[in-house]
């Protein structure tokens, strides 16, 4: 079976070689734990080793996002077959959609022409919860139901990052979705002691990988994430 | 009284020769915990030892099922009694209905006829969070009971894959259904220490069955399930 | 004042002497707490005693029922005044009313009837969730005062199986109808360090009765039900 | 400031000498909790010493009750000035209202006039949630206040018994109706161990007194109600 | 900056000289946690000390609560600027609002009317609880900002007394309308060992006002209420 | 990239240089965390640096506003750059809308209007909670994403004060708007043993920001907030 490789040191081998081609994956966490970045990262190394990327942003400017990528070292994305798409640049092109704003509809659209022009390997859609507050559901489970069924059909392996609210006690997804994914990473702020704080991954789930289930202690360190066994004093 | 042997190592002894012919059983876990893993192994052992399965999957396309299961060392299933069923085919068979979307309605009647002409021995269906959100209900808990009574009239061994939420406190179902089975498995991660995950099963019920009620680990080595007595360090 | 005795040993005396009769007892567990074979076990020993009881089963056939109990050594049920009866049966003499489907009303006739012409010492409902799931209330407390009102009328004593779905913090009902029983007693199971499980039973409320309150291990040993003294180790 | 003793041994203390004349005092607990037999034999030892009380029943029968409390050593009623109502009588006496259903506004009725004639020192409504099972409210919390406030126009001491439903975190009322009440008094049952329980007592709230807040252990021994020390070994 | 002492011993010092002038206090609480007797007892120290207050009862009548009061040693009111209101009175003088029971309203008139006449200091409503009872809210956080912002305009300081219902996890108010108050008082019974029960005193929120935030004992002694620090054995 | 300094002792450093200019900032805190007067003293030394800043309260009258920050020693805004806007003062300028009342509108429009007249650089909303109270929402969710969106074109670093109401189990915000922000402050109190309390702040979350996540105490001293490793002892 193919393989998409994370890059993220330590993640590969920890997911038996990858995440498994094709799969729709959901990135869960609260606030503030490297969804985004994790999620770009993976997006920008497959991109640097050959393949093409789509990275949907629907929170951020694409400005913003490339300064804070680069922030973090992922920078020359200009020379690249690396998309970054943020929804005034969508609004733009479906303008006629906007108005009725059946925003899952037109991002269904619009990522299905692109897939079909540029052939991209990997698509990520920043966020799920962006994403809803567009939307209007006649039926959230079913709509989502069939949104899922069509990312599925793409063949890309696509990311999907699920802002956790705070103060849910543990909802990884707002409509119960987890069960459409194939794979569900987990990020999340340990307290350690008191006042320390620490960001673990876990993965939850991934289908079609025999993979460690345990958390892990995520970190980035000259310009890479690096995922090592958490260690709790 | 019949059983039908799980063929997992130790599971068998545990429900007292196995799950009663005949019976409803919910396979209910959290996101990651191999119910469909599980499950289908429960049908391939049956089928290779002489019985006839039918394996109804709405979450995964066969390909990718039968590719994750061969994974997992359950291959040669083109010469067997397993049929594996997707959604899309079923759509392709039954496009008024589709129209109409009446899922739980398609496929009680789909499930009749396959009964009547091939005479299943087991049946699957994964999974009701799936099937849920393809179906209107006018009364879920009503609606819920008759489908249930149908799936019993049939004679056959059904198992039913129930996808619990996460954050959700330990609900099995979504409408309350695990009174409508006659039996009801429990698949679930146990953290040990802070960073390692253990997955376990609990036979939380099964009628006419005089089993076990604790937790065992749950492992798969050499192509097998293992049930194991769950040992906390 | 005159009593039911339960038959499971050591409870009789816990109930001081055992259930006052005539109450309505509502017995409550999550599933796979053998609720039903508890309750059956007394409506089986008060006949082999010489009462009359009837059991109605809205969840399993009578085959299936009466199986179940044998394989936990409560035969013979044909030379005996205990009547199983399940929701086929009734359907088939209550026509009409199961177009119009108010079985709460369906099954009042139904008892009303039966225990004028039996004179049925011991009545079962197993169980309420099945029953709810039939029937649409306008004002469901309103409507089950009514309907506990009917069984208080009847001088019967009582039995109404209540399954509690898990993950409800420890409702014992649904509509919070344990104000309208006369006994409470629930069945629950116990975790015994991190992997074992303990069957406990407590009797929360017996009118008319000084019972105790604690819990209670319940087993099944040689064909009878006994309660000892729950001792955690 | 006149004072409605207890007799129930060691609480008149605990209360500055008992409950202040005129109060309306919720007694609250789950089922089991001795609830209606520690309201009646405030009543009944009330009764004893030469006041008049009136206790409506709205869960058991007048003969039910009667036979209950004779068991725990309360009897000899028939010479005493307590009168007993159940649900059923009150119905006989007000057919028309039956019909309309507005119990709320029944039993307001029917308190008032037998107030007026009788001049009860002391009222029970047993319980609260049958009340609210038969009531129509419009506007819940408006009509609770408006109930409350007629009884507090009587100047009868009034006891209203509250069965917090299990599993509902603590809530002592429905509708939040503790503000409306003069007094609080709490029933619990306290696991001791993993096996014992042990019932005790607190006085939330009780206006004009100066009154102990902790919990007490509460008994019934030799026909009376004795409050202790709660000692948690 | 101006301050309104509270007269508690050891409570003005915490606040840093007393509660600023004009402030909208929130004093918050479960049932029986002397909420009315501190609020009461501030107004009735300042009155004997010059000031003019209004206490409005929603809860009590003017009797009622004079004879509490003076049990706690605060009597000789009818020599003092200190008006009793309760909703009866005010029932007299709004009749015909009365009618349409919109008593948000009509209370924001009473109060503009006699703040206007007689310049009170100090204005106390008791409680939120029975005033939103008796009002029907269209929006009910439009229509308290707007009621907070009219006794803002007052320049009166005013006690608002929350009722926090039991078993609501700890939330203040019912409408989160914590934000719209300049000062937040919380009391609270803390068990003390298993039996003994507390009562404490936090001040969470006072603007303009550099305070402790830590947890005291609040007790009345010798016709005082006295804060201690609070010592946990 | 451009940062904005927050003048918090210690608070820049563990930005790793303060607040990325042009970003939307969440203050999330239970009363009385002192989110104003944060909020405020980032604006007030931002301006004595040169800055102009535009606070818009919604829950207090500027007199208030200013008394209050003067009282931590935040004087002299005459002369400075600084302005203070109430609601008051917005319903003057806007009495059309005022009818209308679609304040989440009549906001956008001042705070546009304002901004390009004046070139803020700073603009602070206190608090979300009043805003929210004043607005009808046709979607939530939907408005807010616009609303954030409206914020972020302007700019200007703007800090939105989300009161987090007591008792709400973390909830950050209303919505769930954490994902629409750039940064996420929380202030919470953590109660140190079992009478005192300690104000402490972590930095949930800083897009383009390589910040520390664990708790800091926050303390104001000699007219200035420090930020400190918190210790618990």
């Amino acid at each position: 079976m193919d393989r998409v490789k994370t890059f993220v040191e330590g993640f590969d081998e920890a997911l038996g070689g990858g995440i498994p081609k094709g799969s729709i994956v959901l990135v869960a966490g609260t606030p503030g734990t490297m969804k985004t970045a994790l999620t770009f990262s993976i997006l920008y190394e497959n991109v640097k080793a050959g393949s093409k990327a789509l990275y949907i942003s629907l929170e951020e400017s694409q400005e913003d996002l490339r300064a804070a990528m680069a922030e973090l070292g992922m920078s020359g994305l200009d020379g690249m077959e690396l998309y970054v798409l943020d929804i005034g640049k969508i609004r733009l092109e479906h303008k006629e959609e906007e108005l009725a704003k059946n925003w899952l509809e037109v991002l269904r659209k619009y990522i299905e022409q692109r897939v079909k022009v540029n052939g991209f390997d990997l698509v990520a859609i920043d966020s799920l919860a962006a994403l809803y507050s567009l939307s209007h559901f006649e039926q959230p489970r079913r709509d989502l139901f069939h949104f899922f069924g069509f990312l599925k059909s793409l063949g890309s392996t696509c990311f999907l990052i699920s802002e956790v609210s705070s103060g849910d006690g543990g909802k990884l997804s707002t409509f119960g979705e987890e069960f459409l994914a194939d794979g569900i990473l987990v990020l999340r702020h340990f307290e350690k002691g008191e006042t320390d704080v620490q960001l673990r991954l876990r993965t939850v789930k991934m289908r079609r990988a025999r993979h460690e289930h345990g958390y892990y202690a995520l970190s980035r360190n000259n310009g890479k994430f690096q995922l090592t066994r958490a260690i709790s004093e």
